[in-house]
């Protein structure tokens, strides 16, 4: 066996086979590896030439096909098996091999695994691949971080196998240690958020307007030919075409209503909150799939109230202000995920370029949307924007929906349809644009109960008060 | 030195010397010890008789004081000095001693803390203690958890010192390990939300209706009398009264609105999010508290954007809205944090009581309020209530509410005066009342882009579908 391969892969599920042909159509040749016999056989025959795409159960045979520096991406479940996997590569490693994980590892994770290999000269890169199992085959965006110099081995294939926005890949050396996994988290809590969103949205035209499938069909197409455009809309739509196939009807309507999640979300907004910063629509999107899971308790708290008879709302004005709510809520939820990146930057080390990262969000991922080129632009302009909605450009298209967000929160409220990720982003909106909050109040309550202490408005200093009249 | 002390006390800053001496008041000898010989001497001169009262910057001698098995609580701030304290207790203890840890410590730390120390044969004890510094020195309810056999040691002074409900002590034996501190911290948690909550109406009141802070002190002194009866809206009247020292008008006004935080909300809904239940009034609080901290950025934000002009409540339909609101979202709150304790006694083996930690709640600690009798009474009917939402008296108490908390997120949507605590309890209790949720969409997303399966409404198994029409 002379002929060594560009790039090796561990863990051949839907992922790492798709991530490996598409290495393979873009003129890379690759190697896979996994325990499974038939997960290796599927990709030999599937890749039809095994001096492009090979592929063995054992690792030294991997190990030994590959160029040196190595450059073997893990697309494997996160938690224990990466550590597994590092463990069982490691004796046959050269100094100055790469290992990238392609998971979902949580970021600590990361770094402790950078720094482990890092003192045996072997560098390890967390990347984020966002896109599904499509994404991967045809192009997926790529969030990669970890030694800068070292990225420059992987550099062409990963240019090569993302996906292009006009052009450009959706790919880029994003930071050091583990600053591709945090890129990918957040991403993937924005994505909860928006999924949250547009859930309510199909929600309340048909609680509030009566649209059938098609007709929900027909609106979230449409939008996604108008300023929503974004994969999310997309495949909603498509959504609500699917016949069933073992019922009369659509599809949707007979999918439980109890979502699943597997944990970035749930990092995200917990990350959030311990770096300070507030991202109230993706902690709903998270509260919202855990109320969700309580089907047994919502059937049977559902008897014992009534709701409110719901008033409809013509088809026009509904299709309207649900249209400018979805507008105002991604944009307030994406301007969320992007303020806990650029704290996170500082507060990691990780030097992020927030319009970068925006960019390699244009296509390939899940949260791609056209929304996103307008994103990068306004950090390109002002990469010191402290939050997306103080660009000027957003400045307009928020001003310009909100007053349909505040319309349909109030409608939602009235008639008993929940609307929790509209409802918080219109309040983080209302409370981050206004200079004074009712907070005081908070601070007056904490130094009556706790002697906390306040700050004043009209001179510096601490201050403490003695409340009691006693 | 013949005479043995009943309980010691490590950290005599306020917390500890009220706590110390409040067990003194009830015929308890007890001895302080603080590595500050001001403390020490501030807490003898205090105790005014050495007998009853007594303090030492030594250690030994202060171990060498106490009564045997021994008492030790400890008031000192949550963290690595717990930890130096037990190490430099550790030497001279006898096996049977009792460490009581009182202050805020995170319940892992205290499951730490207890199984190293039972290793030696020391009890120790996790229990949280509320109601500040004047609930330390009157009777404050105290939460703790641990050996069960061990805390008979430490009951009578317990129940002598704990505030008193209608003659029963607000202190009991909560369960195993960190039973303690976990309550105490979900607790805190419940205390954010109803903060927060009270802020929120504070400035509908202001906003809404024009209300001075001579009406809003009335207002609240009424609710405080009739069924809101609480702590929090009891002393929330009171500062609106504070006239200030340093300018006119009253000190509530010139309060800065960013309001610190210690950790304990914040750890409750990272908790929640673990144990997979939502506390979406707790996490909003939390984010309130974070977004007042930008207040810089908040101020550069109003300048942006253009807000809706206030139209204008009349007083008496605003004051009903916001006491029903204030008490239906009240309701919602704990009921959030008690779906809480109720899931995490199953996961972390605590066998909590809800009843009994609901008594426990009545007085003395920051969230006691008048509903409190009721939600013990509810628990005490049916310990296995799946949620407060479910009992028959609060199903009575949110349908007779809920219509205006409905009303005031609508008027404060539309209106731009942010409401999020009170919109996170509406869409809470909307959505776990409802026995259909839109999130079908959101599996059939995840089923889309992740081949993440879904389950269906008419048939049992998992489901996967491909999508794409391609």
């Amino acid at each position: 066996m002379d002929m060594k391969y560009d790039f090796g892969m561990v863990g051949l599920g839907v992922m790492g086979r798709n991530f490996i042909l598409n290495v393979s159509d873009n003129g890379f040749t690759a190697y896979g590896n996994d325990l499974d016999p038939e997960k290796v056989n599927a990709l030999i025959k599937e890749g039809g030439d095994t001096s492009k795409v090979n592929a063995s159960t054992d690792s030294k045979t991997f190990l030994e096909a590959l160029s040196t520096p190595r450059k073997i991406m893990l697309l494997v479940p996160a938690g224990k098996i990466v550590d597994m996997v590092i463990e069982s590569l490691l004796p046959n490693l050269d100094e100055g091999d790469l290992i990238i994980d392609g998971g979902n590892s949580f970021y600590t994770d990361t770094d402790r695994r950078e720094a482990y290999l890092a003192k045996k000269g072997i560098n390890f890169f967390g990347a984020g691949v966002s896109g599904g199992a499509k994404g991967a085959r045809k192009g997926p965006s790529i969030m990669p971080g970890g030694n800068r110099e070292a990225y420059q081995h992987v550099k062409p294939i990963f240019e090569a196998v993302a996906a292009k926005y006009q052009g450009e890949p959706c790919v880029a050396y994003l930071g050091p240690k583990s600053a591709g996994n945090y890129v990918k988290m957040v991403h993937n809590g924005i994505e909860y958020g928006l999924m949250q969103l547009t859930s309510e949205l199909y929600d309340i035209l048909k609680k509030g307007a009566d649209y059938n499938n098609d007709e929900l069909h027909k609106t979230f197409d449409a939008w996604n030919k108008g300023r929503l455009q974004s994969f999310l809309v997309e495949i909603t739509s498509e959504i609500f075409e699917q016949e069933d196939d073992l019922a009369e009807g659509r599809l949707v309507d007979q999918i439980l209503d109890k979502a699943k999640q597997k944990g970035t979300g749930k990092w995200t907004s917990q990350n959030a909150m311990d770096l300070g910063i507030p991202v109230p629509s993706i902690d709903i999107a998270v509260s919202m799939r855990e109320i969700s899971a309580l089907k047994d308790e919502r059937i049977e708290a559902d008897r014992l109230y009534d709701r409110p008879k719901v008033e409809k709302m013509d088809k026009a004005t509904m299709e309207k202000l649900a249209e400018e709510s979805l507008y105002f809520s991604f944009i307030i939820t994406y301007a969320q995920g992007l303020h806990q990146l650029a704290d996170a930057s500082k507060e990691y080390g990780y030097d992020l370029n927030i319009a970068e990262i925006a960019k390699i969000w244009r296509a390939g991922c899940i949260i791609r949307a056209g929304l996103l080129a307008d994103i990068s632009e306004a950090f390109e302009t002002n990469p010191s924007l402290a939050n997306l909605l103080m660009s000027p450009t957003f400045v307009e298209k928020v001003q310009g929906t909100v007053d349909s967000a505040r319309e349909l929160v109030a409608y939602g409220a009235k008639n008993g349809i929940p609307l929790p990720g509209l409802s918080n982003s219109l309040t983080y909106f209302d409370a981050y644009t206004s200079s004074r909050l009712p907070l005081n109040l908070i601070q007056a309550q904490r130094d009556y109960f706790g002697s906390h202490t306040y700050e004043r408005l009209d001179r510096e200093g601490i201050y403490h008060t003695e409340w009691e009249k006693e």
